[in-house]
């Protein structure tokens, strides 16, 4: 039996793992930082660091029949390259493809994280059985990947289904990526604690004032445990969220909404007003009639299962 | 050789027209009015003057392979039930698909009138070779329908593709749909005239002021003509398409814009400001790289050739 390699290239850590066909639970799994540890006196550049995982859940005894690989940004699928690289500098225009396959001699695919989670979900998770999915994943930023009539989105670059970059306020807040109004910037955990800060900086009483900096797992707990000022966090990011998704459900009308990332643990306090918000403003009844929101089945998981389908779909084992 | 029937159903005519496959010349063409005169003391209904018109341009000597329509509202492909036609009282989830393949014993398809005529650019006009395009016709309303890796999106119901109800201002004007903010009620034929009407009432000069009611037509001819109110009024709205484009890219990332209707014919007065809003809006520049705007290579024909595009997609001809 062969196996798929599927790769998460994290901000944070790289992860690894060998696939059978049809099987969730990998054969064998690592993972490392992504950056060698500031006290290495020779540290190793992260593409180093990336093959040597890679080789470390080498199958000593199968073929290995792809390396599937979701990269932290925007990616053109059809040339191989990762344009920019979020948290690791010098990533720019990266021939990511074509130095893996070089190296190891078996075909190589990359995808966007998001995109890649979002066939996860689709193939493997809560999206299963329908044909037009959307899928949003809410935590430090907004990310998002859409299937259509059973395909990813992906646009004549890549650099399609960037819900978290759809304006819900013109010329509003600046967003992680520097242009104003867009969702991420109302609805991600960064865009949660920023507003609650400034809140208790505009001396609004809060359980969380003097605690700064605030992170959003903090606005989500003390949200569940009361704190008005936290409800009211949640409530304006889930009327933002409603904003943005009737917008989406006019463009797509998919049958499932897929829900995950950090943020998307505050459950109702985020997704009541967001429901409300979505009906206030779908201007057409039917838009709801099928949908079903789903929270996401992968959590930390998600790119690399997602990186997993896109091998396994690409390349279906032998019947 | 076998024809194609195709059918446009549009709130003041009706057409249909025979074609060979490959052929934009139609072999027969006729049309009528959708209603009957007011005068006609047994008037028939719009169905019953369909069925007529498709009977006067049926082949005496060749098979039929199919009839496809453009219906005037939302339509779900999968069931052929038109849930609800613009200007045809009383049909409001009209089974077209199956009363007409009763009547006329071929296969029927329906489709949404922009989500067709995107079809017809794409396979025969402006939008061919592209894999990934994007249309909107701007005339009373905007319609609109898109290309995803080849193929008509329409979403679980139908309903997808609704560019012009995405929202733009939040809570903003009112739209024809009776939502409010939409793209529509500030790019629309519609939405020109009326802010025009609007600041002449405010006192504005301009060389339309006295005419009451103004057309889009008018405004656009007072523009070419250099009256600054007009001039203004397609500057706005091409402000507002620009916004709206940004987020299409964001979400879609074509390589065609294809852009028709009667509004689009005022050209650079409304194109440069929809040029120039989207390029300070996208937030990536390779979402303009291999971007190309395109005018509509079929104007009133579109519903028809889109149609026909339906049929000879579905039901390509023995090779």
């Amino acid at each position: 039996v062969s196996q798929y390699i599927a790769v998460d290239i994290g901000g944070t850590h790289l992860r690894a793992a060998g696939f059978h066909a049809g099987d969730l639970h990998p054969v064998r799994i690592a993972r490392k930082p992504t950056q060698a540890p500031t006290i290495d006196p020779n540290p190793q550049p992260p593409f180093e660091r990336l093959i040597d995982l890679i080789a470390s859940i080498w199958p000593a005894d199968e073929p290995v029949t792809v390396i599937s690989v979701a990269a932290p940004g925007p990616v053109n699928p059809f040339t191989g390259v990762l344009m920019k690289a979020t948290n690791i500098p010098g990533w720019v225009d990266m021939p990511l493809q074509q130095k893996l396959e070089k190296h190891f001699g078996v075909p190589v695919l990359l995808g966007n994280d998001a995109n890649l989670a979002a066939l996860g979900e689709w193939k493997f998770g809560a999206g299963r059985g329908t044909m037009h999915m959307v899928y949003l994943t809410i935590s430090t930023g907004i990310g998002s990947g859409v299937i259509v009539d059973g395909c990813m989105l992906v646009g004549a670059r890549g650099l399609a289904a960037e819900i978290g970059h759809i304006t819900v306020v013109p010329d509003g807040e600046v967003c992680n990526c520097g242009y104003r109004g867009h969702l991420e910037a109302y609805a991600s955990g960064t865009a949660i604690a920023r507003w609650v800060e400034m809140e208790i900086a505009n001396g609004k009483p809060s359980s969380l004032a003097g605690g700064k900096p605030i992170s959003a797992k903090a606005v989500s707990n003390a949200a569940l445990a009361g704190d008005p000022l936290s409800i009211a966090a949640l409530e304006r990011a889930g009327k933002y969220m409603g904003h943005a998704l009737a917008d989406i459900l006019h463009i797509f009308n998919p049958s499932a909404l897929v829900i995950g990332g950090g943020v998307s643990q505050s459950g109702p306090l985020l997704f009541e007003p967001m429901r409300k918000a979505l009906q206030e403003r779908v201007f057409n009844p039917h838009y709801l009639d099928d949908l079903v929101l789903l929270p996401a089945a992968f959590g930390d998981d998600a790119g690399l299962i997602g990186a997993f389908a896109l091998g396994a779909h690409q390349f279906p084992p032998a019947a």
